[in-house]
């Protein structure tokens, strides 16, 4: 018999949660059940017990057919990471409420989880970024993202100073808290929450999203994915900035330092439920609470 | 002698302004002394006098080869409904301050005519929109626009009740004072007062930009060029909507009407000076009063 | 037996929509048991029937010893056009969800109104706003507002030109679709909408909100509330513009025109159930989804 | 000869930058051919020489009877520190372009002062706000601040979760990057740039203001100066916080630690040049540009 191309499968979560941990559970037993091999990380391997086997994230990318993350979207972003760069597809499961890449609810996690199994499920590939920190004279810090690269002040209240160059053409100089570099899938995250717009998933385009920009008219720019963003921090008194990929901190940002953001070579693949629909996601994220055909009210 | 490619040229402007005229009549003679024939709408012909000849709206684009706007963006806008559909390429010479789209200076408007007449410009590819506003029973109204299509209330002040779809799929319900479906150009104009994004000019994409929606939450939205985008107004008592492109009435919208927006088939073709950088223009229009290399202040 | 001091009730509602009419049928059958005499305009009363008394418009005021408003906070503002100048109380009863100004859900109505007609209420004085729109050589035109006073473009969708002046004190000269002035009350209706700040009731100011302002850093202004605002439009082609207090059209406001707002001299007065908590109603409105004490999600 | 009331005076500037020193050196000449006794910083005193005596900045509201702070908003900041809690005026040079608090420019500083010595000034007393940041077992650190008392996170990217609370009752949960609390003085300097309302410097008020929060609908809110605002940290994984006042460190936020902001007992008095005008110093801050009477531009 040949082995199912989903197998083996990873689950990846924060198992110290009890929500998650029983989710993962019946997750594990449903999938051994079908004859796949589940794998976890040596933690949540030795919690579920039960035949799962624990892999360490150095060999997860080599060994996994198919992740499967639960929890919210900061699991998935987790998961990107640690596939970054191979060709191994995601499922987000969410224990809760729905998230904008978690798409797969707690409720009918196991009859999604076996239609995806018997191939009825939507792939969708998902840009990423790299982003680049150089310094004169050291070797430079590089890292991918799914959501965004954000240069940010911190320590102290001050805004910082930097310019924004696109493909070697200068841009602007910013006084803000920061700048967010986000892809379409970024562009709901943080960066919506400093004005930042929409982006379709399917759109070739990345935003830059000043934070509290000092300057009113500094507002969000999009632009194709194929340019390369680059940043300068200008020497100001008092002030320190430093760069996150998705959350998690690249390196400290000093004047003269360059950060370089692009399009990641290579996508991460989402996979979805038959009838995944992202503006009905986007409607249930933003409490648009509207339903098509139907006034808002009738006030 | 062979004609040369941009022979005859329109020029395009409000004649009753003072700074317009003078100009466009500056301009008409500098064309007409390097042996180009000069057309200019009827009115505008007479008052120039010396050489320059009428033509109809209705013939300009099959004779022009190469249109000039004098004025403002609004100027130019007009240049663009007068040759729909035609590959005659524009030029927008500014009065006054720069303009997105007029890039050329009063000032140097000469010496910049002179590099166009000899080859030397930067061609660029606008996209236009097309919109078609369909009554049932009734034969559809449409148009195109560089800027944008707008939904919107009038008369009475109270917000509007729409759907959008988008390649038919359900979007969202909006309760909004309405709605603007702006491309790249458009971005920098009316949708960027309502909170829109900045789109650079060459991305291949449309926004969505709610005005003044009721739902916080309803927040522009970015999406692929290739879409088509449909607007359908729900009942709601005294309330009254139009359409309009690029600032001119497409129509009133009523409940049931439907408003189709998508990309146009033909692009318009602008023409630049050397060196024309849009980040500069935007620098400038946005009064982001920066200089690369240098501190913005050092306060 | 001295009679009660809300003695007799006006009841008003959109008696139109089913589930107002059966609100207003219960109240009105519930007060009547009580002894109270029960107005409700000429429509409503014929619909209500059993005992209800017609009230012309003109004569509410005088006759009313309360008023309750049925239906959403647009019921509420029309209750306080007919009472303005008037020391007549409000209730406001919601026939669905929560309003900000009609705070007592149709659920509890009954116990709720008994409660009041036992003294058990809170009484809250909320600003109004006086509007003259005057015209040389005519006799001005006013009106007062419990939410707003609302100058705005119509008929095309160019943008409007105007001055604001306080206390004689030149502002601004803004290009925009308009400007809100609004009371703290309005703070939360279309002012938000626009971008503007929510000022708590108990605030004694009033804000200057533009409706998407053509120059980005024209941002709300709040004021004391003893100013007085003074609006001018400006000449510009192809463009109208009309004043709206409360959604209502004042008249058509032309170059020339002085638009005058400021505090009216006597409040409205709300009553609320025990407890009413405005902080609540803000959570509650704006599905801010939280609650004290615990975190919105451990994610 | 009785003394000036004014006499002596101290002036306050960053001596290390050229044009402040040049400015304070030719006041400080200007001030002592009047009779006047001029103080300074030891660092300053020594460097402007001439009989410039030295202060300590603990004895310096004690001896002070007029302070100039010549440079940016950000000396006068500090003067504001230097003097809170007495009654000592303070007058703004600005040695560049107007600042909001600095509004003496350069070009005609010495007439200025000689006007303010003669008595042609107008003062304004500004509301400043008392920060009080509490951790159970400690004692309260405190502090004052004329523009703002701003919560917010540092080190790692993510958002902090706090809850509001005003005069003991409940507001909201808040997700964000912080939260300013502001007086009308600092609701034109970062409150701005995080979407806040100006405040007109008259009004009793304050502005709460999240920064880049995660729920879109959680906008700006002002209420009365006099109400006393708490922040409640909540336990957060891998989130720092820390409470500046004015930009200045107050302390870091750990979960279960209070602050409590409020008005505070004494204002500041700002001496301003006779025909001050707060509209004329936002116009030109804010880059309205424009002049009453005029239209915008005429396109």
């Amino acid at each position: 018999m040949p082995t199912h191309p989903f197998n083996p499968v990873v689950l990846l979560g924060r198992i110290e949660h009890q929500l998650v941990r029983e989710a993962m559970t019946a997750l594990a037993a449903h999938l051994r059940a079908r004859g796949i091999t589940v794998l976890a990380e040596p933690g949540a391997a030795a919690a579920l017990g039960d035949g799962v086997e624990p892999i360490a994230d150095g060999d997860l990318p080599k060994r996994a057919r198919l992740v499967v993350a639960i929890g919210g979207d900061g699991t998935l972003l987790r998961a990107t990471r640690l596939i970054a760069g191979h060709d191994v597809p995601l499922l987000g499961v969410n224990r809760g409420r729905l998230g904008f890449l978690t798409d797969v609810g707690a409720g009918d996690m196991l009859e999604r989880i076996d239609e995806v199994l018997a191939g009825r499920y939507v792939t969708e590939a998902r840009m990423m970024l790299r982003a680049e920190l150089a310094r004169s004279e050291e070797a430079p810090v590089t890292g991918t993202a799914l959501n965004d690269a954000v240069l940010q002040k911190f320590e102290i209240g001050r805004m910082i100073e930097f310019e924004t160059w696109v493909d070697g053409v200068y841009l602007n100089t910013h006084r803000a808290d920061g700048l967010i570099v986000a892809t379409p899938t970024g562009s709901t995250a943080y960066a919506l929450s400093c004005g930042g717009p929409i982006l379709a998933p399917e759109l070739d385009a990345i935003a830059l999203v000043p934070v509290c920009p000092h300057t009113l008219s500094d507002r969000p720019l999009v632009i194709r994915a194929g340019r390369q963003v680059e940043l300068r921090l200008l020497e100001r008194q008092a002030t320190k900035a430093q760069v996150t990929i998705d959350g998690v901190l690249l390196g400290e940002f000093l004047p003269g330092d360059r950060l370089v953001v692009s399009a990641a070579p290579l996508r991460v693949t989402l996979l979805h439920p038959p009838g995944h629909d992202f503006y009905h996601v986007l409607r249930s994220k933003l409490h648009w609470g509207s339903e098509r055909g139907k006034p808002v009210r009738d006030d």
